[in-house]
């Protein structure tokens, strides 16, 4: 008897993890990445090559108008990535922040859930490195699954569809030990807030540095090709 | 002071109803639509009349791949559309619904709603005459109003966004006598499940059942066209 996960797949280190994880506790699983007008489309090259590597059943892209909505420098070209500015992180909510990201994002992998009759959803949410945003924290996952198990034929009929989220509490150095005793290629992920026209990490913003400083502390060969070192 | 709201407006008789109330409530009202492969996109003509004709300060129709992931007789075409079956009417959840819709669509309204700063998301769902739905209940209403809270940064810093459902309690016939009372022209709305191709509605399916009814108890003249009588 297989049991079936959607997994978030968004291209970067902690979503290859988690898909990892949920293939190692026996699931057959569903990649989905969003196309959501996030500036480098670079990101899904690298979600379709983690999810063929970990071999998903099947990765689906599903288009979304969130570049109508804005209001993130991930998706407005009139607000600037921050590079280099220490109290950006984890100070405050950062202006990198998708207004109702991960909501819009959990709710489409619902639906594809119900349909089809998938047992849990795997998200790669963390609550230690990026605790700016909102929607990363445990209060958060959890209000979600309560409205989860309200919004669903499945739940309705008693069977629960569980949000798992298997690295809220762990650093990224512990994130990056876990994937790579997993056999995860860190190489085919991206993590860069604005990789040049090859793909290639900048290694200057937020997100490259807390990537770096992970490999560091994981005492693992970082394998990222930067741009600008 | 102006107050802002992110109106659903679907171009059915609900949604346009629901409009006219957060207008007369005194709201500046951003209507939103969504493209998601349902097969008649004569509908999205319809909310564009309607946004237009309550005076909406702005009409979005985001594009959303909910047609990849399938599963209701709305936008797939494997799975036929009931006529004329009377159990298929609030005994079960019918196959007409599409798995995790409300709670996609509202998290969207959520984002733009706080890149506007809006104080509240109006959404038409009622719970009397479509009580097969599981996310037109009000406690799947309460669950996500509570998940808001935690999801965004408005709520984080302690400004929520209220979710709003005024038909919620409401017969169709109650819905359709509020509505003319604020000058709604339902003419301008489609609820029909299958519209022919002018867009007329069939007068059989359960959508365009509930809606005659609801004229004939509210008293007030049907405008609608239908290709079948």
């Amino acid at each position: 008897m297989t049991k079936k996960a959607v997994v978030l797949v968004s291209g970067g280190l902690d979503s290859a993890t988690t898909l990892a994880i949920a293939k190692d506790q026996g699931y057959d699983c569903y990649a989905v990445s969003f196309n959501y007008g996030q500036r480098h489309l670079v990101e899904l090259e690298s979600a379709k090559a983690v999810a063929s590597a970990m071999g998903a059943i099947e990765h689906k892209v599903v288009h979304l108008g969130l570049d109508d909505i804005g209001g993130s420098a991930l998706t407005d070209e009139n607000i600037a990535v921050p590079q280099n500015i220490d109290e950006n992180i984890s100070a405050h909510i950062p202006v990198t922040y998708v207004p109702a990201r991960n909501t819009v994002f959990l709710s489409l992998a619902l639906g594809w859930a119900e349909v089809l009759d998938a047992e849990a959803i795997f998200i790669g949410v963390n609550a230690v490195d990026y605790s700016g945003y909102p929607d990363c924290r445990p209060e958060y996952i959890d209000a979600f699954q309560g409205m989860a198990n309200l919004a669903t034929k499945k739940g309705v009929e008693g069977q629960l569809i569980k949000i798992e989220t298997p690295l809220i509490h762990l650093t990224k150095a512990e994130i990056i030990q876990k994937g790579s005793e997993l056999g995860v290629d860190y190489a085919q992920t991206l993590s860069c807030y604005a990789p040049d026209a090859e793909g290639r990490a900048c290694g200057r913003c937020d997100s490259c540095r807390l990537r770096k400083q992970g490999f560091e502390a994981a005492n693992v060969a970082d394998p990222t090709v930067y741009s600008a070192l």
